[in-house]
């Protein structure tokens, strides 16, 4: 692991989850399987495997190779939407796997069964009142993500830097800040906010343990800013880059077309078919803001480095 | 003015404008006028005056009071979208204001008249493309404004977090962090990003010397997250409280409104009608994501005080 000392001085969550730094390589879809998620842990980070693309054998060939990898602490990050989230919630158990992070559900169906179990649950939510129904709930930490991240979004649209001091003064347990974070700027700023951590999506995307298709990777790299927008708010609101098919969804809904025709135009699949198999015409490509800033594409190690040199500096400046 | 020494190691903007705090309190429509700006300009920060709600008699009645309330330097902002811009460009001038905020239109218009009377000028953007046209336009700061912010908004929806280090990259000129930006730990997190001055346009509505009506100034301190939208896309972006106004706005966007048919909807001083004269109802409430997070109604000075103090822990805390 990197051998440097760390310059982050709140150790609340890196004591929580036995990890180096407090940054969390966010669970998503088709992009954080065992590879990344190793590479985050070996470098410092808890990293993350998004169950939500995986059906149970997928994942239980992810929880097996992951440690192969690293014996540094892995999560699973699990949408409670998901009809195998049991199934999952089980299988993580099976694998060793004690840190656990849902979201798209209510925070009451699996919190105590998995903090009966001796795991640590973290709760992903968009607004303060949802951050106290978690907290109510019992989880260990939460994160608070805002309108400018990736993927599936909260329908108040609240933006990290409006959200997280708010959640902090609704809740006593630790908040990880999500959305627009992407460099060691953001970092500070998420935790200059008043957040105990960071967890960021995008940024991960573009690494080379990602298994983000590498025509997704480019087209992030070469994305400009207003590139990504809010979608789909008629069905579940979902941050993604505007390609044909957004502009196919942006003529339906100038259309006033019904959500069962969104749904019907979305069908099955344009998230795999963008993200991990490369079409960028017909695929869901779900990436955050920060696209427009990324324009490399760095082993997750050089990343991790990069992203600490500059949190420090970007403190020195205050 | 407040005693205390400043926390504020970047004295950029404050050399710039020759005031204490990088901190801004934004011009805005309807709740800026000589007594806030003449305040914000005591209590250390720059003050302005909003004028794109006044005609050239209301604004010369502002720029006479101003000069009797504060010797300290205080700035106006002008819409450039406003019929009347350029005559309020001169009686400015006419009245000694050394210090511009220009908005709503094209920093071409008027940057070089300026420049060449001897003025500062600062253009209002939303993205780094438009930020690098003002760099090239002559201007001598930028304000990078957010999606979260209230009032008139760009069509990228980019939000601060994401916004501030695209900005900071893309110019060489100082950069001046806005949208949701209300304490002590989302100005240090405005730094954090990069920038080397924060402005503030929803906290300082919410202080006994804005001009705001007390219904407002109350609605605002009992709105909650997810309160605020943006809303009139389809005619110009505007973020605001959603009251029977807006909803009856979302009414006519749900049936495929022409922009025509909203434009005649909102009609004619509706922000007048709401902000100023405290009809919640029919009015148009132009305020920030913040908004849910303001809960008092302080003066100038105790704000700025708070203010600065509250900075200091946020850093400390790194």
């Amino acid at each position: 692991m990197n051998q440097m000392p760390t310059p982050f001085k709140d150790q609340t969550i890196t004591k929580l989850f036995n990890i180096k730094y407090p940054i969390i390589q966010a669970g998503m879809v088709w992009v954080s399987g065992a590879k990344l998620a190793a590479a985050a842990a070996n470098a410092g980070c808890l990293g993350i495997i998004g169950a939500g693309s995986m059906n149970p054998e997928v994942l239980e060939l992810h929880l097996k190779k992951v440690k192969t990898l690293t014996d540094k602490p892995v999560a699973v990050n699990i949408p409670l939407l998901y009809r195998f989230a049991q199934e999952q919630i089980d299988l993580s158990l099976k694998y060793g796997i004690k840190i656990f992070f849902m979201s798209a559900g209510s925070p009451k169906k699996y919190t105590q069964y998995l903090k009966d179990k001796g795991c640590t649950v973290v709760h992903v939510t968009s607004s303060p009142e949802l951050a106290k129904k978690c907290e109510a709930a019992g989880v260990d930490a939460i994160v608070a993500e805002g309108f400018e991240a990736g993927g599936h979004n909260g329908r108040d649209e609240i933006t990290t830097m409006a959200l997280i001091p708010q959640v902090i003064d609704a809740v006593k347990i630790p908040v990880i800040a999500a959305g627009g974070i992407a460099c060691g700027r953001s970092i500070a700023a998420g935790l200059a906010l008043g957040a105990n951590a960071v967890q960021m999506g995008s940024r991960f995307v573009c690494t080379k343990e990602s298994s983000a298709h590498d025509n997704f990777k480019e087209m992030i790299r070469n994305s400009k800013s207003g590139d990504t927008k809010l979608s789909m708010k008629g069905v579940v609101p979902v941050r993604l880059l505007k390609n044909k098919f957004y502009e196919e969804i942006c003529a339906l809904e100038a259309k006033c077309a019904t959500s069962e025709e969104l749904v019907s135009h979305l069908g099955k699949g344009r998230a795999k078919k963008g993200m991990l198999e490369g079409d960028l015409v017909e695929g869901e490509l779900e990436i955050g803001q920060v696209s427009a800033h990324i324009i490399d594409d760095p082993t997750v190690a050089e990343l991790v480095s990069e992203l600490v040199t500059t949190y420090a500096k970007a403190v020195e400046r205050l």
